[in-house]
């Protein structure tokens, strides 16, 4: 029986190296430089990268490092870019990134947003010309760190990445368009929801490719509607089915006018975002809020679990434990990425500082 | 074989009797008034709901005459209630709806959201206290007719509507939290998403109980956990599942959160809302807008359908299609159900005028 890999899976057909997280942040910081990236953005991306993969979103992780690299190099996004905060009439505000790496673009969005409904109550800006946006979720927790229920949705881009069949349909018409929403939580810090808006991520039905395993059932569609598992079908004119039906079909249908018919078109990057934020506390005192939320999320983690499940989780926690279990340890890192990592870093001549 | 009923479904079990809308109307406002209901609040419900069977979203139509004038009679809802808007420190807007039917507080919250959103680019007003809030969809068309991307979330009261087991758990321990976001489209209207976050509404499970039917597989668990079609299971302890797993697990838990931990307790009424309006045109000119969405949702309607369907619809448009369909046409109502309104209609001598 062929093994099974998918949204809940690991990588597990690779052997793992141990990198220490600075030797890791080193190298891509050295690879993102080399490929033109001003230090501190370099460093931030890297940073970025290291720390999804001590809160174990692996997918998002340094194995980034090589297509980052690769799209800095081919042209793709412009390694040099800088975002900048654009104030429009009326007070709008949107952050450019001019085509570069989504990472600090997002990061400096959800900083001004929260700053901007903490003054005024809430608050709208809008992330134009962004590549690839990293973890969403450590955004969201920026916000909600400060207090702010944050909303963000990105879309707009289906010309390009037309991967995803509306509800009732069978042809991948729609790009995966992620949320993330997140906002102030209890004892354990804010509650996060990082989730795209497909059964899978794109990057899960091309790593299945490359391990040559099956999908799990119920994520991809063939190219005449039939349920499939095998990852060549999504490739051969399949498409990915929307998760929750008709629930992620409109979110990623909502998201795709915000970013193509609001903020758009997308001219660089791969899609348009609009982060909202709104000051929780113009609502409820802190202390107050934080007490209420503290008994609604203990009731869920106290609640009895699927068969299969060890625990009923709040989300966002568990990248949270893990991200500080993993501190002062190793990343264990898939064997061949590594190995490929340290070859591209041999064929720039980038050396890590 | 049973007949299975759901989400999809039609109570087909009933036979059906012809009802003139007008006259749907007056026999459910002479109700409320009697139930005591102002007059402009008895009509303003009659006509929600006598719209709600026109956009064929029957399950939020007439039927629910009995229902509110039963909940108006024992005191579950102040029927005297009119909502209030309330002007808070730092400008934040709430409708305060008393207890009282949510309709027109929902309504009234669209609107001065959309109108704050105008004058500000965006806004927040948060519903409290509010009964049942009828069809959704209505109120999000309102916000996007007039130019604005509107998000209304409610929760917050699940210590009295345990229904829905959080993603990787078998409890019923959230409510079915639904969620309104409507943005202005192209040629054929908004774009409406009207959902709720579990696989189904509480009330399709009473339906299948009360029809003596099986429930589609995937909607509920037993109070075991395991996947079941039987409507008892669910009233025995079981639980209806998220829609979308995580996603719908995320959007509901943040939705309690809004409704509880930040708006709320939930000291009168069903839950608490938060309705979030953002002004489109402050990002592209209305026309501009209106051709791309209509660009993006021509491709959804030209798209291949899935086995079994006729189209893939876009959120919104079929409801929109069947009210200007059923125009000066009667109503088809279950006839039982229509049974019971006159009769409750004679009981209380309620005379439509």
């Amino acid at each position: 029986m062929k093994q099974s890999i998918g949204p809940q899976g690991k990588l597990s057909v690779y052997d793992r190296v141990p990198v220490a997280p600075e030797h890791a942040v080193m190298m891509a910081k050295a690879l993102f430089q080399r490929a033109g990236a001003p230090a501190d953005v370099a460093n931030e991306i890297a940073e970025h990268l290291v720390e999804a993969d001590q809160c174990g979103v692996e997918s998002h992780g340094i194995v980034r490092t090589l297509q980052y690299t690769r799209e800095f190099m081919d042209g793709t996004l412009d390694a040099s870019a800088r975002p900048e905060v654009m104030r429009h009439e009326g007070g709008r505000r949107s952050v450019q990134a001019r085509g570069g790496i989504g990472i600090p673009a997002m990061r400096i969005a959800h900083e001004i947003a929260a700053e901007a409904a903490l003054e005024n109550g809430l608050s709208a800006v809008g992330v134009l010309g962004a590549g690839h946006t990293g973890r969403l979720g450590a955004f969201g927790e920026i916000a909600a760190r400060r207090g702010c229920l944050s909303i963000a949705l990105g879309g707009g881009n289906r010309k390009r990445w037309r991967m995803v069949a509306p509800y009732g349909g069978r042809e991948a018409l729609l790009p995966t368009n992620p949320f993330c929403i997140a906002m102030p939580g209890g004892d354990r810090g804010p509650v996060v929801i990082d989730i795209a808006t497909s059964q899978a991520a794109g990057g899960w039905i091309y790593a299945a490719r490359a391990a040559g395993v099956d999908l799990p059932e119920g994520l991809i569609v063939d190219r005449n509607g039939a349920p499939s598992c095998n990852p060549e079908d999504y490739f051969n004119g399949g498409a990915i089915l929307p998760k929750g039906g008709p629930l992620g079909y409109g979110l990623a249908l909502i998201a795709e006018l915000v970013g193509e018919a609001m903020l758009g078109p997308v001219l660089k990057g791969e899609i348009n975002w609009l982060v909202l934020a709104l000051d929780c506390r113009r609502y409820q005192e802190a202390p107050a809020m934080h007490a209420v939320a503290e008994e609604i999320l203990a009731e869920i983690r106290a609640s009895a679990p699927a068969d299969g499940r060890e625990r009923v989780e709040v989300p966002g926690e568990r990248e949270r434990e893990q991200c500080a279990a993993a501190q002062g340890k190793p990343l264990w890192v898939p064997g061949k990425i590594w190995a490929a990592i340290e070859e591209m870093a041999r064929d720039l001549n980038a050396v890590p500082e």
